[in-house]
């Protein structure tokens, strides 16, 4: 455990990393992330096994997570070497325009020591050794992880391989901290304290705004990216009903009980229009939900919570229970639900947006098209919405297609939310309340982009410029000259 | 005047009239920009003569204004039809990998209505058509622009201008609109309505830091970009000054009085190592500020302000009025003024870091080279850092280099502070108290990024997707296709 000195401690260390990281540059930042992915792929048995124990995943996810997590150091170590996450442009000067115009040269630098809150539902890809940690660590952050305490071992061995990573490529051990907190206080300074200049959070809502209104009361302002709940709301659109409704059903309830449903792109909320091909689809989605096996949740809190809010939900006025798995849920395991309610009672009361986080959905039914876009209009933020849907059923809905558009930060035709792409192209984010900030992902490289600010050298000799703004273009990267990309030298 | 059910009207058009935005699409925007440029170079003298009534700006500088507000509407215009702001990315599917992989294709859309609070000290290039107004404009956001009440009548005519070109191009009269606060309530409806999804600043520190707190007290977190106030540290370094200190000292004050000293860049904090050649530069500087010929500033609030924070600074312990200018300064005027502290002092009281802004400047004397860090340490966050220096003097000064980077938006070599580039390379912001977002530039066309989010298709037919990421590239722009750039279609 760490005390409120400690903490300081660990604090003044990132902050002298920082500078070291910089000065080292970025061709030995991008070994560094290699050397992490190493480690964590000699990791053994011990880590899958350990995390078994502490999330109660099963062997195969926590193997595919283990490689994920790999994937995400290697392909942002890419991207960083690609210079993707510097964003460089040079403007050259015109010594003959009045006044004269200057040379300019843009780059981006790392915003200073980062606090990571990981997640319990990833105990690697979204925990100590997750995507907050890689990619604040390509921007040229030292980070600050505050182990999960749903998975302390897990973490540890995690943390253990980074800073045996740090050691070996001659990072000054202030690069990465991993610090258990025994009180909200503790926590709390991780935030508060002028050194942390961005913190990176995946997990409730109540936890993400918690750090957002401790950073709201600093003198000065730092981005608070928490990547919070959502309910990712699917559409069902009547040509497709019409055509598929009990496969897309079975598969609905495939992508909803995936990982006992505990993924924060579980699909909470689905939504169609009344008629025939709805009710086969709640038939087909029923007897789905009633052969699911339920399984064993991360941990008894979850659990526990998992009950407390499914109870609450299908305690709502029109809130009707359609199914419930019929295996006995044992303690601690989640039992698949689904419940259905009409869209005149969604559109009262907003605690039908509550997230229940497990293998729950609630299926709207409205009683036509304009209370289908009414229902739309009336959904919070999410981080992705789905449409299982026609060509004919998208051109048939334009109006409908842009308020969904306006409320996420991915749509997804004819698949499912669950999986979320570690890629340049995924956008892990989307309007509050499912993230703080809107403008930035939490999965795939771009995610390195909430860690840095761009910097601007203005006729700066060559020599002592960053090697990626230098003339001849050492780095060999894509550079915007003069408004035209190029990977040319400036002559 | 606007009363509070005004401003909801007007919020309420600004809704509407995003989607319309949205809908109309990237070629339509750009022509709109290009009309609103082409508007406002239509203007008459009508527009100067009103400007120089109201802000008491030279002609000359105005007519310079003048272009350089229509340039940035015509260059954001040509970032948007590069395709800059939209940052796209594609990666394509393949079927063959377990499991398979999505086709994912992300793309930049603008966050909503967005209020725009103005400048005093730029009536056109930062206020109501200026740089807040493009970029926003430019990112598919409708713009609420509160007018400056120090020149009422030239935002009028610049809304005019707008309004023309919105009305011409087709555009919903809800793109763009203009308001006259009455009260703070008003102005601080146009933060806290949930409508409102970000702002754009420049002014005091105070001002822009008002607009953040009320922006933390609305329950969904929105972007503040409030470009505040700067002291803009120039470092006078030894080789630098031996060659050529009097000359230096000439070109400064000449950055210093430009405009009365009203920029945000101005340069009012000079250091050094005391010694004969800095002597020598506080003789010649004081020879340079005693010539100065005190003019008008923008408004009295803002000349007695000049002289109040001039007072309490130069009534801090250790500082010494080295020179102010000798022709009498009449009311309404700003009278150039240098001081000098040592930096024991200015180690000591953060009072010497107060802006006054207007030409006003400190120079700071430190005893030796480690002073001189201790002091740069101290140094807030600032927009810019000045270095007068040799080749010679950065390599010896490699230390002192990497913490002057760490304080600001832009460091510049031998050159000055004010004139700020309009182009994509250009970081206009830095660290706290500088700018509250440290992560984007209010000049420039990358300025038009604070106003976008981006968003990912998942599997999205080829027909109905946002046309920069259809397959065949129908705008003709840069792409990155599976972590390459590229401006070919998609086979």
């Amino acid at each position: 455990m760490s005390s409120k000195q400690e903490i300081e401690n660990i604090l003044e260390q990132a902050q002298q990393a920082f500078a070291a990281i910089e000065k080292l540059g970025i061709s030995k930042r991008v070994a560094l992330m290699r050397t992490v992915a190493d480690e964590i792929e000699a990791l053994g048995a011990e880590l899958i096994t350990t995390a078994q124990d502490e999330s109660h995943l099963p062997e195969g996810r926590l193997v595919g997570e283990k490689g994920r997590t790999i994937f995400q150091w290697r392909s942002y170590a890419d991207a960083l070497e690609r210079g993707d996450s510097l964003s460089v442009s040079i403007d050259t000067a015109n010594a003959e325009r009045t006044p004269p115009k200057p040379d300019i040269r843009k780059t981006s630098v790392g915003l200073g020591p980062v606090t990571v809150f990981g997640a319990s539902n990833f105990p690697f890809a979204f925990s100590t050794a997750g995507g907050d940690t890689a990619s604040a660590i390509a921007a040229g952050c030292p980070v600050i992880v505050k182990a999960h305490p749903g998975h302390p071992k897990t973490s540890q061995i995690m943390a253990d391989a980074i800073t045996r990573a740090v050691e070996k490529s001659n990072y000054p051990s202030g690069t990465f901290s991993h610090v258990f907190c025994e009180t909200y206080e503790e926590a709390q300074l991780l935030v508060s304290h002028p050194i942390v200049k961005a913190v990176g959070f995946t997990g409730s809502n109540k936890g993400g705004m918690a750090l957002v209104e401790v950073a709201n009361r600093r003198p000065d302002p730092i981005p608070v990216y928490a990547e919070m709940g959502s309910i990712n709301p699917v559409f069902l659109m009547p040509g497709k009903l019409k055509a598929s409704a009990a496969e897309l059903a079975k598969q609905y309830v495939g992508s909803l009980t995936l990982g006992v449903g505990q993924f924060c792109t579980n699909p909470g909320l689905a939504i169609g229009v009344q008629g025939p091909e709805l009710d086969q689809f709640i038939e087909a989605f029923q007897e789905e939900i009633l052969k699911a096996v339920p399984a064993p949740m991360l941990n008894g809190g979850i659990a526990k919570s998992y009950l407390a809010n499914r109870e609450k939900l299908l305690g709502q006025s029109g809130v009707d229970t359609a199914a419930v798995a019929s295996a006995e849920a044992a303690e601690g395991c989640g039992a698949a639900t689904v419940a259905v309610a009409l869209g005149v009672d969604f559109l009262i009361n907003d605690a039908l947006q509550e997230e229940v986080f497990g293998p729950f959905a609630l299926i709207v039914k409205c009683k036509d098209a304009d209370e289908l876009l009414a229902v739309t209009e009336k959904v919070h933020g999410q981080l992705t919405a789905t449409l299982l849907a026609t060509n004919e059923d998208l051109a048939a809905h334009s109006e409908l297609l842009a308020v969904i558009q306006n409320k996420c930060g991915r749509i997804i035709f004819n698949n499912f939310p669950t999986g979320v792409e570690v890629c340049k192209s995924m956008h892990h984010g989307g309007p509050f309340p499912s993230s703080s900030n809107v403008q930035f992902t939490s999965v795939g490289s771009d995610s390195i982009k909430r860690f840095v600010r761009p910097i601007s050298f203005q006729n700066w000799p060559d020599a002592f410029l960053p090697v990626e703004l230098q003339n001849s273009n050492p780095l060999g990267i894509w550079r915007t000259v003069n408004n035209e990309l190029t990977k040319g030298e400036i002559s």
